[in-house]
């Protein structure tokens, strides 16, 4: 039986609690924030605190809170004898107290208020110093999910550099189709299939095989119109320097 | 019964033949191409021809062929008495011959080779210049699609555009994501599940509601390191440009 304290109440924070709270092999001993009203969310299901002298003992500890807190929060459980993990893409291992069972819990998917996530499907990523503490973070993470990956601090800042481009940048270029769709009176949920097939795609082609469109095929006449159709200055600096950057990828100049 | 002739052998001629071929209230009389190898394709299921002289009759005549090309395919085409129809997001239905009863007939979809697409979710946008006409392609259109739309020359144009941004943009940001992970030893398919669940989420929350990540956070401590990571130049002016606009469409500044 893995014991946990979660520290957070946030997105992810409700997300891991959700999905552990029923496992079997799994206890929550308990849920530390520092606001009472976000800890309603947990309180059916576990004990919560407000009181950070008043935590538990635990297997695991997993700081489920912003990049800048994790340091501060860490620190206050130092003499804790369970594994210490954060749960962030960016922060280094180092981050933790080094007289700490130092681990890393990063499950790479982006969470949201009111989207269910298959936890199954879920990469999660950990990182330990040692073998048993590594063993004790797998079983956890495995009883999560499927996919289960040893990753270094150095890998998992570049796999999150990665996820910027891949999840925040794109989401940026749904917005903009979708702002230049209604300003065409055409409803954005026409480029739905268009969206979920480019996604679904590089399953069984590279980005590299499935680039198309008008940069790729060196069409500066389409580029040209759309250039000059784009009214906002940033569409039209992200549309150039992203064409640019296809044709220079792709062995084209414009 | 329509009758269609086909004209073109790229990827969405090949497409929209293997859909259409099988249904009961459609005939493809004839496939033109101008090289007969790539005519092979289609030899089984219909008459193929590399002779633009012997084109048949047909109630609809799809030029699925370059951009580039269609104006001088059509103007082959002006003595035929069926809907001469174009298929391309960014040509105006005003690039065919105005003797002819001109249409278009733009599914809005990516097509590669070895891709089944499910057309019944594919929005196929038609146009023509009158309602009889018009009649004619959404029947074509509601025989392969649940997804038909009137769409104007000007809204196509809006629409393709978008379409560059959420589908040809966004292919490259994987690349670019595979890139970083190859550089770190991570298989890029880790990214996957991400990557779905971005495309999935705008099903249910608007991209404006699902924005995440360093910049809409005004992160700046995670803006410098990955920008001090990034040792790709056009990498780099792409961070930079697309953190930058997702601060000022979010209204902060850097």
């Amino acid at each position: 039986m893995l014991s946990i304290v979660l520290l957070g109440t946030g997105n992810l924070a409700k997300h891991l609690f959700d999905e552990l709270k029923d496992k079997g092999n799994i206890k929550i001993k308990q849920v530390y924030g520092r606001n009472k009203k976000a800890l309603s969310y947990f309180q059916k299901d576990a004990l919560t605190t407000t009181n950070f002298n008043s935590i538990e003992e635990a297997s695991i500890y997993i700081i489920a809170v912003s990049d800048d807190a994790i340091t501060t929060v860490s620190e206050g459980l130092i003499n804790k004898k369970g594994v210490l993990t954060h749960t962030s893409g960016s922060v280094a291992i180092s981050a933790l107290p080094s007289s700490a069972r130092r681990g890393v819990f990063y499950p790479l998917q982006t969470f949201s208020a009111n989207r269910v996530v298959n936890f199954k499907e879920v990469p999660i990523c950990v990182e330990a110093e040692n073998n048993k503490d590594l063993e004790v973070l797998k079983k956890l993470a495995s009883s999560l999910s499927g996919k289960v990956l040893e990753v270094s601090s150095s890998q998992r800042k570049d796999l999150h550099l990665a996820a910027v481009f891949v999840n925040n940048f794109t989401n940026h270029l749904y917005q903009i189709g979708q702002e230049i769709c209604e300003k065409s009176q055409i409803s954005f949920s026409v480029l739905g299939p268009l969206i979920l097939e480019t996604a679904l795609k590089i399953k069984t082609l590279s980005p590299q095989e499935a680039q198309t469109g008008p940069a790729i095929r060196n069409d500066n006449g389409t580029i040209e119109k759309h250039m000059k159709s784009l009214q906002n200055k940033n569409h039209k600096d992200i549309y150039s320097i992203l064409s640019n950057s296809i044709q220079k990828t792709h062995g084209k100049k414009l």
